[in-house]
């Protein structure tokens, strides 16, 4: 057999390889799979790619994903606007919205500080923070805590604070449920150095 | 947050959800990755959904997939036409194909005897295979070693012989590079009753 797959068959799979985490074993079986849906499922899958594409916009304030225009928690008066979590992405707004615990807004960097990838601050959502920061007390930079989410953090921090502007990162430590035994030496660390009297 | 996802997001990922092994989370990936493609990207991606579905169709002889018409190997005049052998689906053509051991003919079933789904012999390309016997000697059962596949090469194999065509099935033993303490007992009982002379 001189070809492996059928040309419009490794198409498929190569667009299938694209997606996070996907190697080539797995995209060859999402790509058989496609061949079992009905025409129509085919046809809605596709259309709900293209659509998610185009209809999905940043929201103009925060950088949240949003259906045009203000994301929902933007335009939401029961939002608490003196309050202002900033993040590196859209997932990470999902993630805090689960807890149900912070009531402020949010303001989505689009990524971190990362000069081995080319990404400087001007890359970043980061002149629209501080052109929101009028009435707002306290901005919590939850980037992750990782070494370019530590960096994005700082930076941040030290643009803000000169404006008087309360700044606070959120708590590292054990994960609840966790393992002292399975935690990093860094985890640990900083989970001693945050102790908190009971 | 009074929804999850926007619509047109939750749209996308109940898409992904589709695709074999994919649960809610990586659906959730999979959906926030297309975002950050860019719009050729996407319209590719849908565009390879689209086409690989349309023009993708059965082989008229052998049912394994083609674009339109007769596949690859059934219209190649080097393949050795006095053998078939029998597979469940494409993939395991692909599989088979890939030793570049076998130079005969398949035929793909398109799935196998499986009474708990309500597939019997008459939805699978049984019928056809009878018809090709002609000038056939041999007749491999490549099924896979499931209970369904079991059945369904006991079925075929009953609905051959009789036509005085050699029917044979894959051998079944420990896989090479296997660890025998890993084996279950039905594999390594096979392994044993269908040992050789070395």
């Amino acid at each position: 057999m001189a070809q492996e797959y059928l040309p419009v068959l490794e198409e498929l799979i190569s667009n299938f390889k694209r997606l996070p985490g996907i190697g080539h074993k797995t995209a060859v079986r999402m790509a058989f799979s496609v061949l079992d849906f009905t025409n129509e499922e085919a046809a809605d899958f596709a259309a709900a790619i293209v659509s998610a594409k185009e209809r999905i916009t940043p929201c103009t304030v925060c950088g949240n994903i949003s259906e045009g225009g203000i994301c929902e928690i933007c335009s939401d008066s029961r939002r608490d606007k003196s309050i202002i979590c900033v993040v590196e992405d859209s997932r990470a707004v999902l993630a805090l919205e689960k807890v149900r615990e912070f009531k402020g807004l949010y303001h989505v960097l689009g990524g971190t500080i990362s000069p081995m990838d080319g990404i400087g601050p001007e890359q970043l959502n980061i002149k629209s923070l501080i052109s929101r920061l009028e009435g707002v007390d306290e901005v919590i930079i939850a980037t992750n805590p990782t070494i370019e989410g530590e960096t994005t953090a700082m930076y941040i921090s030290r643009l803000i604070k000169p404006l008087g502007v309360k700044t606070t990162r959120l708590a590292y430590g054990v994960p609840v449920g966790g393992d002292l035994e399975y935690s990093d030496e860094v985890t640990l660390f900083r989970a001693i150095e945050g102790r908190r009297d009971i």
